[in-house]
């Protein structure tokens, strides 16, 4: 049985995300969505929040776990018997990234291997970053994010859930 | 049992693929190394002569089938009962190429996926282009190719097996 | 009133190039879809078949005039009284190529500006060489190419129009 | 009677920004320079301080209006009656981000274009981002922003307009 | 006698720049290792700090100065004699901003240039960005850092030295 | 003394290229500019012809030696008794196959060490490709290469020397 992680800060989790997932579940016959609770860059969202919309996003849906990790990807992805990192590329650019990802945790970790897939072309400009600012800018999210992520965006960064 | 299917000219085939292949095995229950028999750019070698050597280097690896196609790499895929395509990134410059490949594969039939690893950092700057360049100028590649391939780079190259 | 020349060597040309022409016009008053006879790479239809096709795509739509030049690109922009360039970008990787044109073009003359649109996101795989090679290895290019087109290239390609 | 809007942040503007606009006057008979009031990044200006110094860049010039926004682009290219944004790309880095940018615009609104025109050579390397940090360090900017820019940037980041 | 500064913010100093400095010793006589005290990321360590690391590294290696140094790096290059920046490439995408900052330092001082070396290939993933954030998340870096910085990282970054 | 080699195909010299050569002199005692006579591209002139521009274009340039060579850049490096190959850059694009060939280098030989340098702002776009293009279809390349490249250019090209 073939089992992978997909791991990733999930602020907020995006129908890119979800999409991600699914395709992945076509060739893993698990899939644990594990949300990084220590991350350097700054969050919007807490760690418990980022978890439980990633919950809510897969409830139900059969393959998939859903968890929170702390520490090094690797030591997680091992921890949980996987060998496999599974990650979504939206575009060229952010492939520089991902790939220099890719070798530090194979130098920690050379039997996990890191595999690529290509997000869905409706879905290349979804990054959380941009789905965040466009939020705040009074931009409408519908067709981006899940209706509660929708919620809680609008609620953390206009203070009404309009 | 998940299988894939890993494309290419292998023109000829170097231990960079040998490699992605191994690392392939570990995710996937079946690969089938498929030798593309047409291919735009001009090729060193014949169909034949690129499928023997892939044969050679596989020859009683357990889980690898090897295998030539004609027409597109999609409908091959889907005629070997496959869903997903592996495809090895050695650089962010490959990579450019490869997401434009997954695009248009998706394109034409969306329940195929492209996975992409990254190539073992020893063997990032094996391209087949550069080991047919270093056989013509006169470099030694038994660091890069199987010795079989060597023999026969250097009869191609510079008309002796020495 | 503005004038924009849209140069390229449309070998052939795809519902790329015909959609980025209708939205140059949205900003253009007149725009010249001018194809260039004289090009290094090495083209599959000839100069004459290329503007027919041109011609052929554009036939009856307002504000565009089709035409074929020889020589140096901001000469022919000069001599027809324009100074705009217009260029699509695809990707980002379009875009490296295109950038080096933009200043060479501009050493030239520097009263021509070239401006860039992006092509359309289902559109963005269109290349003229990826439409080629689908057709040479058997797949269908109706979503991409006039039908006129698409039998030529089939004509050109596989040596019947079906 | 064609029109554009050359949106930015402007911390603060430059020569290569000035530049840009002046190229655009060439193409669109009415250009509107627009501040973005609310951007995610850490400006050193407030708006109206970077509203004031584009302002005074542009006055007297023939064709250009100076505004300033909240909220999303695209809203406030609609509602100032306009169809294209305006944006200088300086590097193939710097396109990037433009690229992904304009993606989404158009998703928001797909009847406004993204028209892309390339920084002169003089200025590709004028970031406002390295304008500042080289009056941090006590360099000499006289070469890339006006002199009212210059005096404002001194007296932010050294404390003395000397 | 060439003489070259190797300027940089060593946020912690690595292997990777250690190995550096050693290349740039077989083609330059004498080589400067200069600390940047102003930089505007925020830093880890204090300059004095990042200081003491490098002086560490370098202590009794002949040829090698170690300095540190406030202002524009041309500026101090020139204060010391010296007409060679020398600085170090891990990736592509390292080299984008490295290269911005050779045009703007040439516009500052055109006698003073900027060389690249290529970082070795087991050292090619070593930013300092990467090694803070393994140590802060429990990682081992002993393979990437001298004993000494080491000890340094997991003070600064987990309260204690093991 | 220091000394360098800077390899090429030179196919022809450009002004590019000698400005490098010149920057290049200000940090090496000694610098062998040398033709590459058998390069897998193909090239406009022969390698004599090659060898021959560049002969005339550093004639009497104290510093420089020109020379030509077969087979691997690394083992002629060697036998010339010098430990440093030069490179320019022009561009970020360049850099992505300069830097494989750089890695390519240091596998066969790691006591040779490639140096990068950027090329003056002025010759960015003076890619030999360019400059045979920009001749062949009837422009001016005087502010390019030399005026006997620009003959030998016409010559080959248009088949006159005007």
């Amino acid at each position: 049985m073939s089992r992978a992680v997909y791991p990733g800060s999930f602020d907020p989790i995006s129908y890119g995300h979800i999409n991600l997932a699914e395709r992945g579940l076509k060739i893993f016959d698990e899939l644990t969505v594990a949300v990084a609770r220590n991350v350097s860059k700054t969050m919007l969202f807490t760690p418990q929040e980022r978890l439980d919309m990633v919950r809510e996003a897969f409830e139900g849906v059969p393959g998939v776990t859903v968890d929170s990790y702390d520490g090094m990807t690797v030591d997680y992805v091992r921890s949980v018997g996987a060998n496999t990192i599974l990650r979504g590329i939206r575009s060229v650019t952010d492939f520089e990234y991902e790939f220099q990802m890719a070798l530090i945790n194979r130098h920690f970790c050379d039997d996990i291997e890191t595999m690529f897939m290509v997000t869905s072309n409706e879905h290349s400009f979804l990054s959380s970053h941009f789905i965040k600012e466009t939020v705040a800018l009074g931009g409408d999210v519908a067709a981006f994010v899940p209706l509660a992520v929708e919620r809680r965006l609008k609620l953390k960064l206009r203070g009404t859930e309009s």
